[in-house]
């Protein structure tokens, strides 16, 4: 994992976090994701890719259901008790300001990419597909209301040569 | 791909169909899944997997979204005219209904298994994950209002040699 993009995806969630909802969560160890890694108990995850010339990479968000009904009731007027549409904007929105930061960021260095729209997955025990090959990089935050996970993945690609290991979606 | 899934999973969705919403949608050719095939365009898809001792299966029904206003239409009292909870939960009911049928047909062949869950996945160009290292069959089908296509993997395990590639928590 290149730390250059673990760096502004780490900061861009603490700042989101704390600038949108006065929530300073604490951070955990990293690991590795393996492949078939499951998420477990009752979550909602964002997932957001992002591609250009030079790379591709893809964030996930993913909540425990206290954790993200305790966001939502800091950054949002209404009372929030269950996962309905407005938790899945919030949701969505957090990917995307998350993968924005990191963006601006790399952007900053002469990278450019273009984001895709958030997908928003909620479920019982689920796989995350990430739209790169780059090992992905787990990421634990605590809160005392409940946990999350940012999973992060990023990916050089040589500007000249075709990988033909990149789906032909995400081809420079 | 084992024509003994397959074929009730195929049977099944007709049926659920055909009963819950008097439709009868037009079944296209079946092709092999890519390991990065996109669902492109703006889609909701369910997810669902079973796990018994002799195999895992695991399905998912992606409905594009003028699809599924279409069937929640035919099957639901109120007027829908936008992907909100109700649509969420008929989703993972139709996915819930059409890996049923399948199983109870293989129940009566002597295999048994245990459904998980429905996953529920929205967005615009995503990736769907299957907990199952099968090959994934994708069965397209149409209504002149809308498509809709549902993926079809199941697994035979041994049942007295441990399957090291599986995920450790399909383990027999």
């Amino acid at each position: 994992m290149n730390v250059n993009f673990i760096n502004p995806v780490l900061g861009s969630i603490l700042d989101v976090l704390s600038t949108m909802a006065h929530i300073e969560p604490e951070v955990g160890s990293p690991k590795r994701k393996g492949k078939h890694d499951v998420v477990h108990g009752k979550n909602i995850t964002g997932v957001i890719s992002m591609v250009g010339r030079r790379g591709n990479a893809s964030i996930a968000l993913t909540f425990s259901e206290a954790a993200i009904l305790h966001i939502a009731k800091k950054m949002l007027p209404s009372e929030i008790t269950t996962i309905d549409g407005i938790v899945i904007d919030l949701v969505g929105e957090l990917a995307n300001m998350v993968l924005g930061g990191a963006k601006r960021d790399l952007e900053n260095r002469g990278y450019s990419f273009q984001l895709s729209l958030p997908t928003i997955i909620f479920g019982c025990d689920y796989l995350i597909a990430h739209k790169t090959n780059a090992p992905i990089i787990m990421l634990p935050f605590t809160m005392p209301e409940g946990e999350f996970v940012v999973e992060a993945g990023y990916e050089e690609v040589n500007e000249y040569v075709y990988s033909s290991s990149l789906p032909s979606n995400l081809a420079p």
